[in-house]
């Protein structure tokens, strides 16, 4: 095998002189364990330590950062059995999957399955294509049927100290319950608190999954107070189960402080299904505030993600339901949205505020300034789309001069692909070493500084930001 | 002669191991074939091989990239001869085009303009200046007399294969029928369907426009019915007679459904003249929707790009016409604009849509995630402003991680300066090259595959998405 | 000492070839005179040469840039003496500053204080941690009260040429008129004439001001009409005094013509308090027009940078007063907001519109643009958050491509920080080198040619933009 995943060089600049600096750094950071503090791999599975499929369920149909290029030259989603679709066979897709593996090239996704499939199945990229793809799926399909192919023995194979999960606020947490009490499992598996289905009124269920939360946490009270109460309930029974944030998808970055009279009318609308939408953003607003204040006290730190059009192609969300590749990003406010929020709650002891984004463009304009400022905000990494060496780069060199390196977030690898994970973690450590090296290189942080940034992008970053 | 412009290594990377394979990239596409599917040369000074004027009329008047940069350093524009002004002679012009040249270093256009007087007409930039300009202008004068100099010759030295123009809905394309009738002539000279001027309620003499073409082709139908078989039945004509692309410059990305009785209204108020902002928009973003539909029928790939306030000097537009350098664009919103078009046709078989973009925020955040999900949805080259070295590199950066390399449309020249076509697209291939050898550099993907991929850009990716 | 401050090629590329050039292009322009046509020191302090205090007061206490990110690292303000604050001494706020002095790594800050304490102060900011805090203290008492170390000897040190301060419009300029008169003194200390105060109607004291500035100068009218007459006069007074800009931090850059009765009445309701949000927007982009208008008669420059919001955090400007460090940075639209404007004065002779934004989005997509067809219309520098070496470069390649190099405004240090002039320029001039020696080495510009270039970016770009 003669891959470029396995060059030492791989991902740091071509000017030789740079390209030392580089490696230096990374050698400095490459072994150090991996923490996750946001992502979503499912928590029963590591407790259970159950075994993965074949190949195609495991790395295909439910990963949309696959599935959606090959969708984009054409190969239709039941092809790929996405979304519980099975009109092909596991090794059908795969062979779809080889056929267009070329398409992957250049792209952050084909970097990972690169890596993965030299790092983590010994299997050489140069084989993915038609003529070898049978003998692919049997070489993937016998390491994946290894005994020691487990989700657990991978946890220690992969150095990974922290994974933290997404979860439901109604969700019981016994399979993390399980882990902690565990004494054989060294790693942290860390519950999120994600309450968007239970905030947005156009969500599927929203009704539902409100009553559902007034039943099991209200405290006893009705309607709005008793959700308001549920919401507050189960964060604390999130904290108390491991939880170091909570999660918010929310459409906008818009936060909205109403009284309760107010909010207690909107809520009855949207339980009611007869909220507008510009009603149904404004509760929105409302509960990230409320969710704020609420961190204040139980101490979870808010990670936030807004800025994208969800399940734009009705057909294929009737069809093979929800996260299957069309949600599209739009431009965000930061500045603007998050005035009322952090006029409450900016300087509050504690409180951390980790603000994602996929439009680049609030990189230099807002979140660095407001990071700059604020001690509870944090610069959330590049996400999703912008989780990419050169996206990367762009957001060191755009909120860097403002901020440091203090505020960062550390790497989040958001991923639904367990065994991509040590790919991403180490991508991103080769692209911290390769803007450090920059730096270095151009006089402006001493190469012993530079390596004690480093460490601290890797290591210390997201145990501040996140309270680890 | 020693012109940068005879560098071999113009525009490539100065790191001396990145240039070695951006100089290999680069060699394996220079000589293939141009590839032109969007522009403004006139089709009839093809087939008619008309001679070309003076220097001043055919480099300097018509071009506004050229006039816009000296009008900024306070030259007025009737000294340009721009838009049929007749000030001065075309000799006197030169001479004031010369004296401000230093103004386009580190221009695209300068980079075009100098490797076309070095390339094409066999002149030093170094002569541009005020004691040779009159030199330099009877050089050029004697090239372009010279008997071989002209269109149909000048398209084989090129190594033009397809032309595309820009034509009127009503336009009888006599020249391309006999430009297409042609044994002697092999290149293929393709009119495009440009409907602005009759579904912008704003434009100049809309109400007459969309009389006509009623009258001329609406079937026997009236009003809004009429005006819509009219636009059916045009765009049918212009796919007979060669056409493979509409071409549409709308204000937004705004895509709308109207039902017939509202859109019949709109059109009304806008026959009338009586229709206000709000509602012209509505109208136009309706016409987008239905030429999507046209377009799933009729297989004419549909070219977009909107976001510029179009003369915004009326001072300008008044004394000499539009195009004359004074369009400003402004932030477009693609992923909210085309959700209506994308739900209905984003995965009709057939049917392409091609984003271009002078706001490069889109790049990352929405052209690369729709282009990546959308079989329909290629991503359109850098545009305009942005078409020039260090604007495509960011381009292609921002785009890849996301979507590679497979759904690009291809380079477009949009030229009204029909020498500067060679330069144009050599600036592109040096681009692409130069991308690609900073990938392999860094081992993100081999050099042998970048081969692939070069060639792929440059000759089959205009071809997939225009459907040459 | 060993700096990285004192190494030759700090901020230049990092390519040896590419350094090369970057070296000698620098070296035409290392020794030119600082140009400063826009800042905040206080022409007093040079008109009585008034000797620094101590060390905190004069570096970290009144910079914003500075404070901000020890606020952000959970610094209090009070223990930085911020705002008057006096809950420290000044040592025990630099002992502060010290143990915080890596989180300054890789900022813009970071840079120019490093160079200012090596180049200006003789310190080593290895020294700049809690054990040596207190000597270094003490060093930089001693420095400060050398005789020699005074703001008039600084200026000849420092090799300022022009200085511009900005002022409020019934400032009496009286310290600007004795430097003018001073025969021992050569440099243009400048006043410039900043309306803010009194085109806001939210702005504390809006009512007071305008009463005090009608009664002044408003030539016996009263309401709006004295208004005007007061702007108008005050501007007239300020270009008799010397100065060659007005300075208009306005919200948006949105511009409008109201008519006169139209004016009034907003204008009165300003006065009553009772304007609305949108009211005292559209007032104050009717003043922006006007004063466009007062412009092209009195010749004032005008100077731009709309879209930030002001003191985001209303307990901190409570306690410490504006300007510290939380105005946040918001999207602007310069493309739409300044077509009234351009509209009527975009090619009036004389006039002089100099934009600056925060939102380096309008860069490529709408200041290159404008600036490269209006004659009036310079590109403003970097500013304030992108006022760093890696944006510059940014904003090099984002708007050469469209204007050249001959629209800019030329740098702007926009500095409270007198003894960081020396160090912000010389950034701004390795970037330039930086940019320039890239396009030498892409053969893009000649090297010859560069020369010229860089000349002309530090030396005649703001004289020709500022008309000094």
């Amino acid at each position: 095998m003669s891959s470029i995943a396995q060059h030492p060089d791989r991902l740091f600049p071509a000017d030789p002189g740079v390209r030392e600096v580089a490696r230096r750094l990374h050698a400095a950071v490459e072994s150090l364990p991996v923490i996750s503090p946001h992502g979503h791999v499912d928590a029963a599975v590591i407790a259970d330590d159950v075994a993965f499929p074949d190949p195609t369920t495991m790395l295909i149909s439910p990963d949309h950062y696959v599935t959606r290029l090959l969708h984009a030259a054409g190969v239709p989603l039941e092809q790929l059995r996405v979304g519980g679709s099975a009109d092909t066979t596991p090794r059908e897709a795969w062979r779809v999957f080889c056929r267009h593996w070329p398409l992957f090239d250049g792209t952050a996704s084909g970097y990972w399955l690169r890596q993965e499939f030299v790092d983590v199945f010994g299997v050489d990229d140069a084989d993915l294509r038609e003529e070898t793809a049978d003998a692919v799926y049997d070489a993937l399909q016998a390491r994946i049927d290894e005994p020691g192919f487990r989700p657990r023995a991978l946890m220690a194979q992969f150095g990974i100290e922290v994974l933290a999960t997404t979860d439901d606020p109604l969700a019981d947490l016994a399979a993390h319950d399980r882990l902690a009490a565990d004494p054989s499992f060294a790693p942290r598996v860390l519950p999120t608190f994600r309450p968007d289905a239970y905030t947005k009124f156009w969500a599927d269920g929203f009704a539902a999954n409100a009553d559902r939360l007034i039943q099991a946490a209200g405290g006893g009270s009705t309607g709005y107070d008793g959700y308001l109460a549920g919401i507050a309930e189960r964060r604390r029974y999130f904290a108390e189960h491991g939880a170091v944030s909570s999660d918010h998808g929310t459409h906008t970055a818009d936060t909205l402080k109403l009284d309760r009279a107010e909010a207690a009318a909107l809520f009855a609308k949207g339980m009611a299904g007869t909220a507008t939408r510009a009603e149904a953003l404004a509760f929105e607003a409302h509960m990230l505030y409320q969710q704020a204040a609420m961190a204040v006290d139980d101490g979870l730190v808010m990670t936030l993600h807004p800025g994208v059009h969800r399940n734009t192609h009705p057909t294929t969300l009737a069809r093979f339901g929800p996260d299957t590749g069309h949600d599209i990003p739009f431009a965000v406010d930061f500045a603007t949205g998050l005035q009322p929020l952090l006029a409450d709650f900016g300087t509050a002891a504690g409180f951390h505020l980790i603000p994602f984004t996929i439009d680049e463009t609030v990189f230099s304009r807002e979140i660095a300034p407001l990071a700059g400022f604020y001690p509870s905000v944090f610069v959330g990494a590049p996400w999703w789309f912008l989780d990419a060496p050169d996206a990367m780069l762009r957001f060191r060199s755009a909120v860097t001069e403002t901020t440091g390196f203090s505020r960062s977030s550390g790497f989040i690898d958001d991923t639904r692909a367990f065994c991509s994970i040590p790919a991403r973690h180490d991508a991103s450590r080769r692209v911290e070493a390769s803007f450090l090296a920059r730096l270095v290189a151009e006089h402006r942080v001493t190469e012993e500084r530079a390596f004690e940034l480093i460490v601290d992008l890797v290591d210390a970053a997201p145990r501040r930001a996140f309270k680890l």
